[in-house]
């Protein structure tokens, strides 16, 4: 696929602030713009980093069909750039697009353009431990109409961003008794973006009271245990390790949580997917065998819960530096990123 | 309220043709925009109609936080123009705003904004019986951020568009059996960006079976009546009207069903808001008593139902020329708004 590249005259690279990477505050000077027209998708650009104009009848700011997906790209031991699993993101940013009526975004332009992006910024990609790019693809629909109905045309983007050493300070999780974020028959397992509007207030009700995050029930009885903000989850329960199956539709496919199970099952842990109760977890949890919980997720990696909120009871987990599974699978998973250990599962692609 | 206002050079409301008004194709001369900063509403701003700049990392284009209103303004007889319920309006915006944790955007700006706005471009209000202006007031989060987190940072803006008569064909329903559009616990009751992009594929696969629209049913049972479309839905079962209540947080509360109940219930009607069953809906077609069916909404006012499909069954309604209840209401709003008939209610804000 051809890209059109205008580069920038001089870099920002030297903005940032190698000793406090701060998420979200420093952009990397270029972006790629794809539009998607008439069906077809036109050649993708690859553009200095900036302000885009549209409509104020831009058909996404009304009606929400905009989804995207989160991917990191890591500077190993030997000075390479390389990015984590970008098709399996690409894979389920068309997932997410066929539940939104979006199109598919091909292959050549969602990989193939952030490679291109990635190695033209590889600056940008900080090499301390701990580190990395944050990347973020995105599509959203621009036809200018404000009447109810799918869009035909849509913008497909990515930008980047340096992020810092996530601080894994153990969390603390209400479990969400009130309200709902994903239901059967609805968008629960897509990244769109109206899914995380929803979970905006619950975020700051739980926050008010002393937490950090929710842990999503399902809508039904509030029993099921669905995601944690907007992580995936796993306990340690004896010695299985168990998370929530994806067959209801209400939980988002994490690339994390996938890398998770087999890197687990490799080592030849137990791990079952399976529908999971809050009373369960209380169980075990009473006969001391709920050993670890942590969520997961491309920002935090993996994030250790210190305490469960329920109903009036607080389950509070054993020490995290006693915790064995998690932070074996945290180091390796990092040792792959970085290059320490061999990547058998070649997750990393290079960019250059 | 003080609004800096700074007019368009030359008007472009000739630009109409008013024998063939195509809603969404011309957008008037002005809109008004007001930003929330630190906390506080800065002053708004009427200027010309055009595109807007923003950054690509803007929050809501990620995380969705954004929401609308649908308002009309009607030319009447007497060459006044006037504003259907705006305050109404005003008030479901900010309910929609605290779930969405969005701050309220006050009377003085919402209505204040929207009169003197409509005021400027009143050449643009169509005096065609059955057309009027469109006006869509919107609000969306402009903090410059791509973490997962409530915004700071908000934009109001208010554009409008000449809306020509609306062709009442008759619609045919699908009552939604696999998809979910609201649940209680979430944003169902909210006019959410996000609610209307999870409709777009069970919208298209209903159409591409024949169908207008979805009826959309609860989420457990698929049992429950909740609404159609983007209109809340009214049968007329033997002599009474029955409409969805809103006390599951499911149901928009459509400002159109509020003054249907009102104007039904005042003719000495009888209108229940309660539970809807399909099953009963079909109870009352074998007995021949499911006489009208109907949706509400501000695009539409009143949209007959000709027939409704469910679970390999179609209950065809009467003809539309002999209903009484759903006729009578559709002719007497239309007469209120065009100033036919004494606006008992004040429902109708004169703007000049």
């Amino acid at each position: 696929m051809n890209i059109l590249t205008s580069k920038v005259e001089a870099s920002r690279a030297n903005e940032v602030d190698a000793t406090n990477i701060q998420f979200g505050k420093s952009y990397s000077d270029h972006m790629l713009v794809a539009d998607y027209i008439d069906g077809v998708w036109q050649t993708p650009q690859i553009i200095p980093y900036g302000n885009i104009s549209i409509s104020p009848a831009t058909t996404f700011i009304h009606y929400g069909q905009s989804i995207f997906e989160g991917v990191k790209a890591y500077k190993n031991i030997h000075g390479e750039v390389a990015i984590f699993r970008p098709k399996d993101n690409n894979k389920r940013f068309n997932i997410s697009a066929e539940r939104l009526a979006m199109p598919h975004v091909p292959e050549e332009i969602f990989v193939g353009g952030m490679k291109e992006l990635v190695a033209l910024d590889s600056d940008w990609v900080p090499n301390q431990d701990g580190c990395s790019l944050y990347i973020r693809p995105f599509m959203f629909a621009i036809d200018e109409f404000i009447g109810v109905k799918p869009a035909e045309k849509f913008r497909f983007m990515i930008i980047t961003s340096p992020a810092g050493q996530y601080y894994n300070k153990p969390t603390k999780i209400y479990v969400q008794d009130k309200y709902v974020r994903a239901f059967p028959g609805g968008i629960g397992f897509t990244k769109a973006a109206g899914n995380y509007a929803a979970c905006m207030l619950p975020m700051l009700e739980v926050k008010a009271l002393g937490y950090d995050q929710n842990l999503w029930t399902d809508g039904i009885e509030h029993k099921y245990i669905h995601e944690i903000g907007t992580m995936n989850v796993f306990f340690v329960l004896g010695d299985k390790v168990v998370t929530p199956d994806l067959s209801g539709g209400t939980i988002l496919a994490g690339v994390t949580r996938d890398s998770v199970i087999k890197l687990l099952k490799e080592k030849g842990i137990t791990v079952e997917e399976r529908p999971i109760t809050i009373d369960e977890i209380r169980e075990y949890y009473y006969k001391g065998e709920l050993k670890e919980a942590f969520g997961t997720g491309t920002a935090a990696v993996i994030a250790p819960i210190a305490e469960l909120y329920y109903d009036g009871q607080t389950l509070e987990l054993p020490p995290v530096d006693e915790w064995q599974i998690s932070n074996w699978v945290a180091k390796h998973i990092a040792d792959i990123r970085y290059g320490k250990v061999e990547d058998t599962h070649h997750w990393m692609m290079k960019v250059k």
